[in-house]
């Protein structure tokens, strides 16, 4: 304690109470890798989950013992004040507590005397005394204990007396810092502050007070700055804002917050750029599709529509983001949209590592291919890899096609039996070779796919490690008295990398069969770096 | 002007601002039923888009002349002041805007020097001009002009005399409200108040400003209610926070902030209950699944796990919810099951003129049939009429099946011509008899509608009149280890009415198929409501 690093405190409880997001269901063997990937971020502390009460959090903390290796974090493990009428030794839950083996500990303690006398069932006077006698009893077993006071700023609106001696008895037995939680989420900044403010006037001194706030108003990231605003040492977030209800507060958000709009460097050297990775990789973990307009780590957090001004971005980028994406590991993405002009298409390109600037008469192309596409209904937007395939088939003087199409068939059935079952037949032609191949499947789409690696993996090897990830229907009304199309969004992805294609028409079997083609082209070629360089 | 409403003005921007979302592309048809559900929520101002800029937009203007009748909004036009050097009235933008002929115009103004300089390339003098005559030039014309000033906060920190005299300039020529746009989206609540403070002092007396927010420190929602606490009248915000990069502050939870926490009645009476329901349908027309973790209109939002406090949270809900979730139409969820409760089929029923009172035993089978079916991805929330048919098979003794299906067959084929052609057979029996048809179509379900309209439609020449107008397909997510399934929505129509059918299965030719069978045996309903009537 007291060390430099103790000055301020960034607590994750992505793997407690961000677990309680409906959905959420981690292995032990997800939670150590979620630890780790936390660690890395360089949060300083980890609070792993709630020992007795859950069993694979008992067993995570077993397994942390001997698995984990943290550079920066400590592990904390949670678990509540002894029940009321009985001995802090005696109780069960707080054994558990103490057999994580853990430094810091974090106890839960009710701070709103109407959930002590209505959900406790106990006295006020009974309350503090399970708060006093827990919080020694674990600082004496050479603990470290934060105090976490559950509905705090609801109770100490009905009753600040109360919440006040809450805090001022945890303080006095001993905890490290007293944590101001904002269960229901119903806070504000404005009020948030100025209850922080008050109870720091009222203890005197410098209490090392934290605050855990909840999503429920949107302001939960809003609400922890407030309270580190107003002398709060210690805050608590989760990753991506994951939690209960609206959840909790993001801390790649408030890490993001803090250090670029503070100047408070919360994150040791180097750490801030992990947090896109991070981010994503804690998603794909907890089987959550990453929102891609979070704040600060979403994929689209710093994307702009091109449009008029892509030429005054691409002078003064830094007139046009709040932050450098670079510096949370971060791009800035241009969107190739309907107002899509030279400019845009130039930068998009060179995103892509594909320089126009020598090649105007490409450039223009390409301009005008898009401007014609996205008008039927195309969007790049979202399909790097088909605007790429489409600049790269101007560039290149040999480009690499992976096949001609012939012909293709497919059959959904329903049969008598109910029975619904879908065929497709392909004929294309492979490097000179006439290859006829089927493929079944769960959809149309499912059995051309089937179908048509089919008949390339053969001369490809490379498309048998090609997954379709995703796949995303889109109906686009006609414009201009044209009929409506349908546009494809097709996600691939192989051992190293994942890419996006699009492919539109009236009929959506083809619209999917060229988001396919595209797919499976660029799966090709990105198995064939040497033809795409040589092609350069 | 100067109506009790006036004095705080709720100004929606989902059609203009929230439509740069990344991959958001509404239609003209899509715009106006989003414009529809804004005024059924009760705000005070649509912003309906940029006419003269985007050809849809100036479509949408003229339409909705003929086809909207607003009870609480009214439409407002976007556009920018005039150019540099050019007379105001010579302004091709200028005129487009007028040409909207909307009542109020909001006008977007540069309001940080530097992009004035480097990115309009224009002196700050002709800036200051250009605002000036823009909005003395629509008050004159008889328009109430509300100016957004671009940038206003990142210009006001670099150089608050010009800020400054963008909002005297823009006020003194007559603009009715300066709105402060951070949008760049770097703000934090404690400094937006502080300028908004600074700036109503400076201005002296009472100036109506207002306050558009960006969410790229997860603070937008925070950030408005900073400035109303600080003093603006006018607060922008979009459904569900669309827009671009993270978006904008999510207009739901400024509503709800502004009624439950600030006590600011800023809906008419009876309006704040349809907020989960428009958040909803609002995300259906987008065609972006609605976030679950949404404040306040979240299916999630008031979802608790049910762990040690079930039976608490069943005594004494008010202590585990910042507000009563039905004020915003949601539910309190305490188990984790899917949205439908006997309550709200029962509502829904009503709505739809079928009273489950006397049929408790209907009323139980219906609820286990939502629910079991939402678990595998159906949604009723868009689908009246499939929820009809539901309820209507329960209650009739003797129900209106228009057919039943044998079989049928759908091929898909790329010619080597290129063309690409579907066709559909089924085989079916109507009233008795057994009936093979085909049909021809640009995609596999217009072949398979046309195909099973060819073979009903002797036997109820109803069908002839109705059509398929509209289609949705979404690809979602398996659940519970099962694999991705599709869901379908097809709205059609006869000459009287429209009405939403849907479908689900693996297989998007299957559940097309469900839909359109819904579609179709509606459309023949309607047709014999004496049939209908006798059911009841």
């Amino acid at each position: 304690m007291g060390t430099p690093a103790d000055e301020f405190h960034l607590f994750d409880t992505t793997l407690r109470d961000g677990a309680q997001r409906e959905g959420i269901s981690y292995s032990v063997t997800d939670k150590l890798a979620v630890a780790r990937l936390l660690d890395e971020l360089g949060v300083g502390f980890i609070e792993g989950g709630w020992p007795g009460a859950m069993p694979k959090d008992t067993e995570f903390f077993a397994r942390a013992r001997t698995e984990l290796s943290l550079r920066h974090a400590q592990l904390v493990a949670f678990g509540s004040t002894r029940k009321a009428g009985v001995a802090v030794a005696d109780d069960k839950q707080v054994r558990a507590l103490l057999d994580a083996q853990t430094g810091t500990v974090c106890l839960v303690a009710k701070s709103d005397v109407r959930h002590v006398e209505r959900a406790l069932r106990t006295t006020r006077e009974e309350n503090l005394a399970m708060i006093a006698d827990s919080v020694r009893f674990f600082v004496e077993q050479g603990r470290r204990v934060f105090l976490d006071c559950e509905h705090f700023f609801d109770g100490y609106r009905y009753d600040p007396g109360y919440g006040l001696s809450v805090v001022r008895t945890a303080l006095d037995a001993g905890a490290d810092v007293v944590v101001l939680c904002d269960t229901n989420g119903g806070g504000l900044p404005s009020s948030v502050y100025r209850t922080v403010s008050e109870l720091r006037g009222k203890l005197g001194g410098e209490p090392r007070l934290g605050m855990h706030a909840q999503n429920d108003t949107a302001c939960a990231v809003a609400n922890t700055i407030a309270a580190v605003e107003a002398g709060a040492m210690h805050v608590q977030g989760t990753a991506n804002g994951y939690g209960e209800r609206p959840g909790n507060a993001d801390i790649f958000a408030v890490i993001g917050n803090l250090t670029t709009k503070l100047g408070r460097q919360v994150l040791p050297d180097g750490c801030l750029e992990t947090m896109v990775r991070v981010s994503h990789a804690i998603a794909e973990i907890a089987n959550i599709a990453p929102d891609t307009h979070q704040a600060y780590v979403g994929a689209s957090a710093f994307a702009h529509k091109a449009g008029l001004h892509a030429s005054a971005i691409k002078v003064d980028p830094d007139l046009y983001n709040h932050v450098d994406p670079a510096i949370v590991g971060n791009d800035m993405r241009i969107l190739v949209t309907e107002m899509a002009g030279r400019a845009s298409v130039e930068l998009k390109s060179r995103e892509l590592g594909l320089d126009l600037t020598g090649h105007p008469e490409v450039l223009s192309s390409v301009t005008e291919q898009v401007k014609r596409r996205e008008a039927e209904g195309w969007s790049y937007e979202a399909a790097d890899a088909s605007f790429e395939l489409l600049v790269r088939g101007e560039l290149d003087d040999a480009p690499v096609t992976a096949f001609t199409l012939e012909s293709y068939r497919v059959i959904v059935e329903h049969r008598e039996d109910g029975a619904v079952v879908s065929e497709a037949t392909v004929k294309v032609r492979v490097r000179g070779e006439r290859v006829i191949a089927t493929g079944e499947g769960n959809g149309p789409v499912n059995a051309l796919d089937a179908a048509l690696r089919a008949a390339l993996v053969r001369h490809y090897p490379h498309l048998s490690t090609v997954d379709l990830l995703d796949y995303k229907v889109r109906i686009l009304e006609g414009s201009h008295g044209t009929g409506a199309v349908t546009r494809v969004l097709v996600d691939s992805g192989d051992e190293r990398r994942s890419w996006t294609t699009v492919g539109v028409h009236e009929n959506v079997v083809e619209a999917s069969w060229r988001a396919l083609v595209d797919a499976l082209t660029y799966g090709v070629r990105a198995a064939a770096p040497q033809a795409a360089a040589a092609a350069r």
